[in-house]
């Protein structure tokens, strides 16, 4: 039997190819190795989304976009973290088995606090490493793919399930961070790395004009036309390589020795790539978009399989710790 | 309709005369004027019992503690709080609408941090008063009855269904504080307060023996038998008023007053009045506790009232939060 993988999503709206190549594209491929779990991170959203009708916009946007880029709700589970809403009842038992110091410690509350902010942050934001503790035990995953920056949030859950298995016998499994394989940065419009920090995000379904002018407005040097130019301190060029093939680029690199070729040229050809490996993934999410209906089905689905496993591992929990009747 | 109180019950095992004078008895009282909700807390319990039988053991004690003494399952609604796991759900909402500064503090969090303890107490002891409003606001309380030490929790229950109603809209009933008459100080064998940290408790359901030793026990000054005694500096005929009649109690002051009547005597007459009382909830309490079935079943049943009300206020937050589908 397959191993199983965890994968959080965040909902947070419109991704960007940054969004896309380094997380979703790799989330994604797990389920050709994994019984791979995904989950639509709506209690961990509460903590800073306090709006009704975005909350539950986001967590179709994200279940359409995973759909959309090929996630299989057959052989996956894909589900929405607040239909399973168990998982809170684990947090507070493992809240039970976390020392304040051990949370402290954690990065994000440890930024907040150099700030000196620390008061004013809300106790979600403080007690999230145990949420997603939670989520990782609740499913008995095997692996949990994440960036370097997360690796800290596995140990976490490590801590707290030896603490409980040597607290109340063995009863969760301990899961292993699997690094995800450093994804090339990708860069934004401006050349550094694409972020919405940065405001500098090239947003995978933009509609195609909006696309193409967005392409346009990539930075460049101020070479003229017919100069020859550098590909490879170029961002349209960097940005050309992610979609096009092997062929295509060797021909660009000509055009940009060459001379007597524009930016406005390498632009359209970045746009026509672009758009044709985009475009179909566009057109399925729009289509899957507009079916919300057809979205909660996936996500209730999913969420029913997810509190077959997941109800098993609390039903393990509870009897350990003595919680319910006998 | 009688406005709702809610009771919260720590599940610590054999209760002693202060706990039955000063909180038992008044709170079987509430159900004469109120829509009575009590729930054992196990989950709160998890932040100091780590084993599981102790933690049964105690929840069906307090079941039968209550129900010996008058509580009313029909009337009232007794339930297990880890059988309406909810709760923990509305827990972690809440915690997104708390500051961590507010939470800082709570008396128990600062009491530990002053001790220099704040990094070894578990995050449930910190998170507690969250809980707490939880329980609380998930069934539209009207009055909790609390000691003067705990109106800050009703404060902050308060504090945090205000900041949700006021970002989602009218969805949480706010509850009102009911300051629980100041039950006259119930004193332990040693004249000081009756407490577990004390030692000098007298546990309300020991078989008549063991209860006659305890008393007699209780500390006296050195009068001779023959000699005049105060009785309104002694811990024997304070006990004593608690349990005997008008006339009795003038009878016995007069014996104080009169000499001739030693400490053995007026212990022996208090054992008298203290085991009538205490008897007949003795042989309830030890006939119910050794059915764990019917308490099982007591437990259950409230557990289905409380969740038909706390899973309508549930409902009604995931609806103004966007939690779950459409």
């Amino acid at each position: 039997m397959a191993k199983r993988s965890l994968s959080g999503i965040k909902p947070t709206g419109a991704p960007h190819l940054g969004n896309y190549l380094g997380m979703i594209r790799p989330a994604i491929e797990l389920q050709d190795s994994y019984d791979a779990f995904y989950f639509v991170a709506d209690y961990h959203a509460l903590t800073s989304t306090h709006d009704r009708a975005a909350m539950r916009a986001a967590t179709y946007d994200a279940t359409a976009i995973f759909l959309a880029f090929g996630l299989d709700p057959e052989r996956s589970v894909f589900w929405r973290q607040s239909d399973t809403p168990g998982v809170t009842e684990l947090t507070w038992v493992l809240s039970c088995m976390t020392s304040m110091g051990h949370l402290e410690r954690a990065h994000a509350y440890k930024a907040a606090r150099d700030r000196g902010e620390a008061g004013a942050i809300n106790h979600g934001v403080f007690s999230y490493p145990v949420l997603m503790a939670a989520d990782i035990l609740m499913y008995d995953s095997d692996v949990v793919p994440v960036g370097k920056d997360q690796v800290q949030h596995i140990e976490m859950a490590r801590d707290m399930a030896q603490r409980f298995n040597h607290t109340f016998g063995d009863t969760l499994k301990l899961p292993v961070p699997s690094m995800k394989e450093e994804v090339q940065t990708i860069i934004g419009t401006d050349g550094q790395k694409m972020s919405k920090s940065y405001d500098n995000t090239i947003p995978v379904f933009l509609p195609p004009k909006k696309l193409r002018k967005k392409l346009m407005a990539i930075q460049t040097d101020s070479k003229g036309m017919e100069e020859p130019k550098d590909p490879d301190t170029c961002n349209v060029f960097t940005l050309y390589k992610l979609f096009a093939d092997a062929d295509q680029v060797a021909q660009m690199r000509e055009n940009y020795t060459g001379g007597n070729y524009g930016y406005g040229h390498a632009k359209q050809a970045l746009f026509e790539v672009m758009d044709g490996h985009l475009a179909p993934y566009r057109e399925t999410y729009l289509t899957l978009r507009a079916d919300e209906d057809q979205l909660e089905d996936v996500l209730r689905d999913g969420a029913r399989r997810a509190r077959e496993v997941g109800g098993a591992v609390l039903e393990r929990v509870r009897e350990a710790v003595g919680l319910g009747g006998r």
